[in-house]
């Protein structure tokens, strides 16, 4: 059955009707992506996806948890001991049957709708998946995938993404997007944005490792706490001259606040003799946080902070199939109080800019709204992860608008490596948006004109300007 | 007024006649209530109850608290010292026409819903509770009580509960299970449930006299910790072998965190020579409930976890009125963090399951939804208390389906004692999912027939397998 | 445009159509505000605001907060260094000028419609400002300013406002609402409320200086605790013999835990001599509200508590402008720990009550709605500051009736010093609530005639009943 053109515009007629006409007028905009984890490499050697397994659900942990929550082995998903080949375990042909057969999990989550959004858009399938459907679906989608027209850029170019910001380590050296700018031609323009998260633990048991990497890449010597923040000011400028016109960055909690240089240096060396206690590392990541706002405060990168996450939740998992598999979980948030030591230094300079994300919504209104609705530095970031999701981002609209306003929000953001969801991703935010605007007007909070004025404006100068990305 | 027919079905016409169809075809779907506290004894015993005041107002503190904020004392409902029978304060006429007189206080909440429905379905009364209609409704609700149809058992046949689980505790010799379990015909299934609270908490006054017991009952010597794990040990087995296929456990807090035996024992011993400080009872209660989730992984009981309740908040009502007599007040709840070392070690046992509930709603999205999502044992359960009430119960569906789906939830549980409240509470349910469905139905999000589908499962396969009870 | 007659009233036809109807039987009915911040001085002078700017600008932090997010400098918008008076850097004309031509940010948020409503409303202005429209605007509202219909108690007369509480310092001598009582025919009565806040912190700058103020004023030396206790008492008695019913407390949080006489002496001492430590400042502080609170279960005044407000939260505004300059923020809050020990003490007086506010909406069904609906005492107060907005009032409703009722909230309070406004927030709050049982009637959880009670018992009964307001 395909998609309902309706879909999402909410359930009352009249509401429908106008949330119809809305989304009409942004259905088609070009799509802004100002962050997402797809990789710069695959997209600069655009070679042809492998299967739909490798494409729909053994690198896409939204989709993998899910079954594994259900009782399905993560090897059978194509998961593999840390550092293995995906797809290692099972054939993928099997796997993408076990999707399949345990569809009807996936009633009532977005996963489901992305996923059914996918294969119509850009597959024109539109087979309920199940046991019985599996094998169709397998070949056709294969057969689609040997297709020049379904390489990577071309993808990109067919959804109409504009801006693709990726995600990427201080150390890398950004041959990737170098190759990617040089291609004439490229309807989709391609920037780094630049993640130091593994710079910030000494505690972490590759730090040591990593600082030397990044001492080669960065030309500073990282043995020592002042060098690393130069190696990361050095790198930032390496990344803004690619085109990066922000960073990224995640921690388990908010608090950026200040040490002393030798207090630093003292913990720096205590991460590299092994020495350093978890409260050591910890003071020391929350200071690392608020050196990169003054970082962003002189430099003009935009500072994504994704804050609260609890990551490898289980070891045994971790252990036998690495990160990013599913069990990274939510941690009450605030942002208030953690903030406040940075944002009295550099929370009202026209230079600094922060965007927040939460995973847990009991922030939004309590504080990032708020926070958004004084500081001219503070965004408050869509709704993330497990928040990004139908009802979840309704939720986030009503939480966020009434104290912030449309202009300090981010713009969505579809935060995803599953490139072929992208467009389904910013399609089901540009309807839910116009189901809240149509809302407003149809309880005449709003006029028709302003809701279309703002509708516009959340797929094209919100982003743009947030992010200050090229042509805001 | 009768209850109308499309109560709690929603507001959208199209989505009211959508609900009502999904509604329909499991209104009269028999009942499973793996989850309560009705008496076994009560039941065994199959009396008639006394009258009004003992059926609707004196036991229940949903409606007791209520009247009592008001500025009701609660001995003119028929709570006495301590210790003393219901009802001694008042008569039992005296104490209906309070609740009756009183009624505009129940407005918009769900006791109000459920004493409506509970009159109008089992005692065919339709009479606006008032103090006009304070006197017929006593005098005609008694007359009834007094049929042989009004006992205990013949209800729960009428209600079409098919399975009741109760509520009890280790030392309790489960003979009116066993009496229950030998009358033929009984169209109910009454299987016990094993709820060790008491045996956790070494600064509990009665702890030592509760461990004599139990060391009777069981054969075990509880004077020692690991005499106490076995005595709860030889108990599950006990209990398992009269039906049970569950244990309850109701805790401030959800940390369960492992002590050393040594540690253990050497806490045990301080309460037992009552020279234990909080911190230490702390320790042990939480060493227990993760000594329980052992035990669960062991022998495939499902584990429920009621945690982060504040008890017995008014000391004074305490001493005078006892426990469960209102003012047990919701605790701000966290589980990701405080069953992280559990979960490590039996999250992904198939043999372990575990049932999360919480009277703090920011919980469903933050932390039940996602450990549902990713750990094949971890089931979300119902709204629970405070929050079982139409417009929480939607609450909930919206915060925790877009992460774990349906297949991961409890289906509802009703956790009353007030027996003639059971069908309503069901058929509440029933109502609020069916109306949920319809408007993901009526936004295209998911498929009519799977709504049926859906529909059916919350309340028959979802709870059998989530309880593990005979036939799923 | 001016404001569409249904307005906020629902989205859907049939709820609009009841919604309307409840809303109209209340729309005119006489104001009560028994909360806010409008000054008794300026009432007793009565002379005309100044402009434009004066009245819907400069002193209005919701307005401020929104257009410096934006990066409009608080100078530009009247505000000047601390102390200044208000308008020192900017002609009025250009302030509201920035406010015209930035009106887009506001859309979405309760600015735009308390605006949008007072400017048809009190000025029968329904032009859209803009920067086209900001002179025009301008001058009109200037020129109905300088008729004395426009004076503050003939606005307050001509909105029907039958009560208005102030809020008041307990040194304040009165003398102002004294001479409004003097005003012969005047229609609407004023009364004090006792706000003691600033005598609670003995670490702040000025509380010798305001403790040797009140030492004058009330006749008690406020050099020792037991003195400053006294004079507190003795100013209550002065406040109720001018009319006062409630007294009113901003706290960081809402902790009110006893200290014993030598050790509240102790803190006292070492505030005056400036060698307190801030955690002995705040056990001061927690002492004083566990203190009022006796106080009020003393002498009956109803205790408003506004607790979990982050004060300042950036120190070079505060120190350029003040405070009340758009940087107080929520802060995460509880109620049920905190106020044990007070409502132990007298929770259950019958001359005790108090009246709970938060921005942190998680604790209204978590902490609020559960303790308003066990304690006879506690009241549920209305949505405040940041959560007083149409879906947030939504989300109030939602969370706090299924748990107290109606009849254990305070009704509406506006909380507002922007006099013109005030009209337009109780106009506010009368929709959503006739939404709201719009929408319980529809859905048949409540009858249309006990929908009709409710609604009138919002603004008259339930507000009179909760702050022992004349006439209750």
């Amino acid at each position: 059955m395909p998609p309902h053109p309706d879909r999402l515009l909410g359930i009352d007629p009249a509401t429908r009707a106008l949330a119809r006409e809305l989304y009409r007028a942004v259905a088609d905009a070009p799509i802004i992506s100002p962050h997402g984890h797809v990789s710069a490499e695959m997209l600069a050697g655009n070679r042809p996806f492998g299967d739909p397994a490798e494409l729909f659900v053994t690198p896409d942990h939204y989709v993998t948890r899910l079954l594994h929550s259900s009782g399905v082995q993560l090897d059978q998903l194509g998961l593999g001991e840390s550092g293995a080949a995906p797809g290692a375990g099972s054939p993928p042909r099997e796997i993408w049957r076990t999707l399949c057969v345990n569809w009807h999990l996936f009633a009532g989550t977005p996963v489901r709708y992305w996923l059914t959004d996918s294969l119509a858009r850009v597959f024109d399938l539109t087979l309920t998946p199940s046991a019985d459907t599996a094998d169709e679906l397998y070949d056709r989608v294969s057969e689609l995938l040997a297709h020049p027209d379904f390489r990577p850029t071309e993808l990109l170019a067919r959804f109409g993404v504009e801006l693709l910001a990726t995600t990427d380590d201080p150390a890398d050296s950004l041959e990737h997007h170098r190759r990617l700018a040089s291609i004439a031609g490229l309807p989709t323009r391609v920037i780094p944005t630049l993640r130091a998260d593994a710079y910030m633990d000494p505690g972490a048991p590759d730090w040591r490792q990593r600082l030397e990497v990044l001492s080669n890449v960065s030309g500073e010597d990282c043995g020592t706490y002042r060098g690393l923040l130069e190696a990361i000011r050095v790198r930032r400028r390496g990344f803004a001259e690619h085109g990066a016109t922000a960073t990224d960055c995640g921690v388990a909690d908010a608090w950026a606040t200040s040490l002393s240089d030798p207090q630093a240096q003292a913990l720096h060396r205590q991460g590299l003799d092994g020495s350093i206690s978890p409260e050591g590392a910890r003071a020391y990541r929350r200071n690392m946080l608020f050196q990169f706002g003054l970082m962003a405060a002189d430099d003009g990168l935009v500072m994504q902070l994704h804050a609260g996450v609890i990551r490898n939740h289980h070891t045994p998992t971790f252990a036998r199939f690495g990160a990013d598999t599913g069990h990274d979980l939510p941690a009450a948030t605030a942002y208030t109080e953690p903030l406040r030591e940075l944002l009295n230094h550099v929370g009202t300079s026209p230079t600094f800019r922060i965007v927040l994300f939460t995973v847990d919504e009991t922030a939004f209104s309590r504080d990032i709204a708020p926070l958004a609705g004084f500081y001219p530095s503070v965004y408050a970031g869509a709704p993330w992860w497990f928040l990004d999701a139908p009802a979840a981002v309704r939720r986030y609209r009503e939480a966020v608008t009434e104290t912030a306003g449309f202009y300090k929000t981010s713009g969505f953001i579809d935060d995803t490596r599953a490139l072929c969801s992208i467009p389904s991703r910013h399609d089901m935010s540009r309807r839910l948006d116009a189901r809240y605007l149509a809302e407003l007007v149809v309880d005449h909070q709003l006029s028709e004109a302003e809701a279309q004025t703002v509708a516009r404006a959340l797929v094209s100068s919100i982003p743009r300007a947030a992010f200050r990305l090229p042509g805001s």
